[in-house]
């Protein structure tokens, strides 16, 4: 947790932005799995952690403009509670220490107050649910109906919101470090174990420890795959065989859940084959191409602009596609290999904020997303990079087989794409790489240590050499 | 999944008990972490798995008795499904194939279909939600207010389903018997790795990762502590020293769901304290006798109160209780030391059917919770064992600092209870040891294999003497 007056300042700067009313945030409850008492590990909702801190289930808190008051809502810990959990500070003691708020009162109270504020038809601000337990509180709070919570939202709280969270403050970003220096063990463990003979789950499951044995959590769940075609493939029940490309894409939250988010793609036999490695280059060459690109002031769709068009113009050199290069990406055809955006803001969440909306994370009211390319609209963020702000860049290449029998069937931009060609690659699988970025005054960072990303260094540490002695013969060569 | 064949006459067997109206059963969905499409691993309703076997989140079925109708009701998969999840069978197919329910329809169809018959006035006989998600869909489908829920939940079908879930079958013991097995692992592995110098957190994370290695999972969140006096600590947080006992409790959950769920103290300096060793021989003392007390026709109730009582004794032995035992454990007095039950039901979930309330599950209208002596409160389960269904056995000894300080504050029990010789054992923690026991037509067995329980077992196999080699010895001396 940060020093509470973390906690005050960010509070005071978002009255400030949304300048009246009352703001009301619900915390997150424990979720059950198969019976109430028997939960998923509890994650608080992120906006909650960023005002409050408080990592607890069932709080709520109201932040009331006009009148100054700050208050956090939930049920006191019980004797039984000190019983079963261990002695802990009250909730009182806690939402005062850690949050520096004063007031701690029942739900009961939380009800009142709203009810009070809505009989003097004052706004109550709310961010979009994306949790049942939360849908059924706001129901009840304000009573209203189910489907018409989405018509009461608070853009100006969500515009408010994002506006601070999407800058990071230094020690978020040493946070962020945290995460990734947890997350790049976790890629050097799935590519030393990446050998034939393994299971998908084996990996995933040392994988998994990593974070675990931080006292830590994964960020997102493990994709840990030798179908890396298939973009969100949550299963790991194959067994790695010779000649297949394994592709793992994880990561940790760091003890204040700010999140990790990298992608690595290693050889199951040690070393790429020909084909592989051609593919690979290419992708790997869009990857640098779109961190060169990442900057202040740069618009991140330029950055995946780059990103496109590098991969379609390295796959018409070996006659996948053809034609004008720049109209093909325009018109999305480079969309049969690279379906999904190049990357996505990164904090507290993987994908940071994605519950406040895409439009108002990712884009801006002058250049909303609709105004997109064709080519652009699987792309999560579009905007302005600003110093302090975080993204990952993840171009990858894949060749799914029923998407590319669908386009040729349709005839789909066959004035750009050589489908007889693209078949020969039927099988092949896909790839990428990811890491994560830190936009800074004059240019970037990526977050993290030495990760191999080029084939010949993934394929010296497969074979086991070590971190150090191939970044020194790097050098020696830079 | 079994065979289609065990559904259907699951399905028509509910039919029969239940005689009349329709039976709507809810799966899960997908349980958003800190954003709609960032989840928790799927965990599918146990009761849906139990009629249906369909691992998929967002479905309904229908069982229309009079009209002999079955219908599973989802959305079905798109080619966008297939680009980012992969190649399957349609939903159709798969309920088809697996469940043998042939009709298939749209979630607008379950709407249409339960408006029928609402205007029919016939009964829907529905289960009690544990999920926010499916609280709402019961809003929304029976057209009914959040709190009115509770009053129309079918007891019918509740009492119909554990009458059919809590009787094993033969494949069910075999899926249990896999989820021990697993299990087994888990506690092996922590053993072992129980030494000073290591954290919580880093033997919680080698325990998790032996299911999901195996493509599993854990059944409940992992307690791994050196305060096994804090009886629902799920924090990892702490260092080993020497001196100190370590609980395990965890358990795998097989591919089909099914749990394991196993308790083993071990100390950390690869010895017991003699202090130490005198109550956990109580403990095991204690295990023991409830073990031997199973079997068809026993009340569960007696195979606490046999624990109890052996507890009881055992610290009077050691001054630390006194007076009239049976007396004192039927008043509860034992509760300081032995706050919770025996053991529990345990099937598709750890505690089975808890959703379904423990009245149903755990006693009889005959006899039901409430008249259980006051000593017996925290008990699950009361009721007559019969062949087939399956328990935990898990008596434990805790010392609980602030229990003991208000207990003895409020003079509760002094003539059974020496508060100043409780007073000394403040600081030594708590322990238990849990085994998963299947009921058959004359006794009981417990699941899995060897699993170290005697303190000198525990010892040999921390100083490193392999498990066949402690089972090779203690058979000679039997």
């Amino acid at each position: 947790m940060f020093n509470k007056e973390t906690y005050i300042k960010r509070r005071n700067k978002l009255k400030e932005q949304v300048s009246s009313g009352v703001i009301l945030l619900l915390g997150n409850d424990e979720s059950s799995m198969n019976y109430a008492d028997n939960t998923y590990h509890f994650r608080q909702d992120s906006s909650f952690l960023y005002f409050f801190g408080l990592d607890i289930p069932g709080l709520a808190a109201i932040i009331d403009i006009e009148n100054d008051f700050e208050a956090i809502y939930g049920t006191e810990l019980s004797i039984d509670d000190i019983v079963w959990m261990g002695p802990q500070d009250t909730l009182q003691q806690q939402a005062l220490n850690y949050s520096g708020i004063k007031n701690f009162h029942t739900k009961a109270e939380l009800n009142k107050y709203i009810s009070t504020i809505k009989e003097k038809k004052r706004r109550v601000h709310f961010l979009p649910p994306y949790r049942p337990e939360n849908k059924i509180k706001l129901v009840e709070l304000l009573d209203v109906k189910l489907d018409e919570i989405k018509d009461i939202i608070s853009v100006n709280l969500i515009k408010a919101i994002i506006e601070q969270r999407e800058i990071k403050s230094e020690e978020e970003i040493i946070e962020i470090e945290k995460a990734v220096g947890i997350t790049n063990q976790m890629h050097l463990t799935a590519m030393k174990m990446a050998k034939p003979g393994i299971t998908e789950a084996e990996i995933a499951a040392a994988v998994h420890q990593i974070p675990l044995a931080a006292d830590c959590n994964i960020a997102f769940p493990i994709i840990a795959t030798i179908r890396g075609e298939v973009l969100h493939n949550h299963h790991h029940k194959n067994i790695l065989k010779e000649g297949q490309l394994f592709l793992l894409d994880a990561g940790a939250e760091s003890k204040m859940h700010y999140a990790g988010d990298m992608s690595r793609t290693t050889p199951v036999s040690g070393t790429f084959t020909a084909q592989q490695k051609i593919i690979y280059d290419i992708c790997l060459t869009a990857h640098e191409a779109a961190l060169q690109k990442c900057g202040p002031g740069v618009k991140f769709k330029d950055v995946h602009f780059t990103a496109a068009t590098s991969i379609a113009e390295g796959l018409k050199q070996i006659g996948l596609m053809k034609g004008d290069i720049k109209a093909a990406v325009e018109a999305g055809a480079h969309a049969l290999f690279f379906q999904c955006g190049t990357g996505h803001m990164m904090g507290l969440d993987t994908h940071d904020m994605e519950d406040l909306g895409e439009q108002f994370v990712g884009y801006t009211a002058e250049e909303p997303k609709e105004l997109l390319l064709f080519g652009l609209k699987s792309l999560r963020l579009g905007k302005v990079l600003k110093p302090g702000m975080v993204v990952t860049i993840e171009p990858g290449i894949y060749f799914i087989p029923e998407l590319i029998k669908m386009w040729k069937e349709e005839k789909r931009f066959i004035e750009f794409i050589n489908y007889d060609k693209v078949e020969e690659y039927i099988g092949f699988g896909g790839l990428r790489n990811e890491d994560d970025v830190l936009i800074t005054e004059d240019g970037y960072r990526v977050f993290g240590g030495f990760v191999p990303k080029t084939t010949e260094d993934i394929e010296r540490y497969k074979a086991g050499e070590s971190l150090d002695s191939i970044l020194a013969s790097k050098k020696i060569l830079n």
